[in-house]
């Protein structure tokens, strides 16, 4: 079926486009008055996750809200590690938290991976061929996942930190279980985004959320090998990858084949424009705090951006929205650009 | 008085020298023994940090346990926003937090800076004149002060942040407003340096620690001129600059009258090298998570790095030490150094 809005999927295939399509990394969420009520009515961010109406309904929120240029599946990251055997809590107001962690070889053994891993996050495809159905082919739906170097990070740690140094001192100290563990959790990420895929989602971003901790010797050893196997096993649909603070990794990660790479805020598209040229598509990248400032400043910098970039270009914030953005902010962020063309007449 | 061991300062001149001097940002803290002994005796750690007599004595301590190149005032980046009329608590396992933030210009405007401001914090230069009595001339001692914009986040979220989206949020709605009050910091800063000078510090560093949460844009209009200011204004010691996460600023950074740049773990030092050559002296940048590695894996990365510099380097982590590191491998990391040399006979 056609899709009535397929702005993102030609600019990925470097179609020329009228402008850039613009999504918002975690616009399904609390900035939308339609989400904290029914996140209000429920028990726990878990419930929502897992239940597939519930799920894509919010993914199907800021479509009707914000009328953006494509949906992400409302679900989490750590959804892997649970489905590896690793069971973790959403706390309130704190983020998610591991009762057990890996410290062993003997607990990475006991983990289940892949297919069979993957077979377990059934009502996650729910949730997409629900909001396939519930999208009804208006604008394509992105499915993600955590990259492995990031979950591994959950798994080791416990939680969220500043330092994740718990999780960087296991690569440091045990690198052949740190291995081990990450090809586990590789195969089940492969293994999951391609059900994902089979189940209707359109594009696949790979998260890797924590790139920015490790120092760039790290990062080739213990990330980039595993980015790049993931990204090569997905032929069917385009593939974004965001690193987040690896600005020393994006030469290597654009030659893999990744169709997009997303860009944190820190980083000036111009010098990554100066190396890449028009090889990848970027995604971002604005400060998520721009959507704090008055009107005629987003609109600016929105513009200013959409210039900077040129084209081959997806417009998104350099990381995920705050959740206690202003509406009337991401909506000036989101009509600039609906209202922007690259051929003004 | 000629220092026994002014490797530092030799090295900040650009003079040959016949190996790397080494230090460590945070040596004088949890990783020592007799840090924990003496901590665990008081009411906390303000009671240390506002104690001349203290202050001096944990300063002192890494030189003797560590046998490192310089000795760094036992300080914290918090006491200019105290002194300028802002009070904090240290809270223990949570960190520091500000009752009042600064939230209105008429706060800011109440604010004493300047001389003024800096004359309230006669317990640090005390701090310094007993350390430089106690090290007895053995190596240079480095003061410091956090940056304007490290400090404004602070005093705006009111204690630690993942994204200090508060602090950030002034500056997108209040630029006035914050440009007012980093103003103000700046000249404390200023004041309180030249106040550690004139009590004996041998170098000056300047810390952003939150440098890296800036975009480009926002660092050069709210972090750069400011930073610049502070580092024009020492003219008697060398001064290091060092913004933790601003891989973007730092061409800029080595523009300014610094003498040295800070550099964090995620920076590769032949990416720097080939942009700023000889001109200005690096520092770092090991990620602290190496030193929970084995000895020989240590020492391999040590001289690696060192390796990597070639020369006009002073070796440090990329951050402060972690307070878990084993210190054992701060004592491998630190005599790596100390049997190194630039011309192997």
């Amino acid at each position: 079926m056609k899709l009535e809005n397929d702005l993102l999927l030609r600019t990925l295939k470097h179609e020329q486009v009228e402008r850039p399509p613009i999504w918002l990394m975690r616009q399904a969420g609390r900035i939308l008055p339609q989400y904290r009520a029914l996140r209000g009515s429920l028990s726990g961010f878990k419930e929502l996750v897992s239940t597939p109406q519930l799920a894509a309904e919010v993914t199907i929120q800021p479509i009707d809200e914000l009328n953006v240029d494509a949906a992400i599946i409302f679900s989490d990251i750590l959804v892997i590690p649970e489905a590896m055997g690793l069971d973790y809590e959403m706390v309130e107001k704190v983020g998610p938290s591991f009762p057990t962690t890996i410290t062993s070889l003997q607990q990475v053994n006991k983990l289940e991976s892949g297919a069979i891993a993957a077979e377990r996050l059934e009502y996650v495809y729910e949730a997409v061929k629900a909001t396939k159905k519930g999208l009804n082919n208006r604008v394509p739906l992105i499915g993600f996942s955590g990259a492995p170097w990031t979950l591994l990070a959950y798994m080791v740690e416990g939680g969220g930190s500043k330092t994740f140094s718990k999780a960087k001192k296991l690569l440091y100290q045990e690198p052949e279980l740190s291995h081990q563990l990450l090809s586990k959790i590789t195969d089940t990420i492969i293994a999951y985004l391609q059900n994902k895929i089979d189940a209707g989602v359109d594009v696949v971003q790979v998260f890797d959320s924590w790139a920015g901790l490790l120092s760039p010797a790290h990062y080739k050893i213990f990330a980039l090998p595993y980015i790049e196997k993931i990204v090569a096993s997905i032929k069917r649909v385009p593939v974004i990858t965001f690193a987040k603070g690896a600005h020393h990794a994006i030469p290597e990660i654009s030659e893999f084949e990744t169709d997009a790479i997303g860009l944190d805020w820190t980083i000036d598209a111009s010098v990554v424009k100066s190396y890449i040229g028009d090889r990848k598509i970027l995604q971002g990248n604005l400060d998520p705090c721009l959507l704090y400032a008055k009107p005629e400043e987003i609109e600016q910098s929105t513009l200013d951006l959409v210039k900077k970039f040129e084209s081959k270009h997806i417009v998104n914030l350099g990381h995920g929205v705050y959740p206690d953005t202003p509406l009337d902010g991401v909506k000036t962020f989101v009509n600039t650009i609906k209202n922007y063309s690259y051929t003004p007449s």
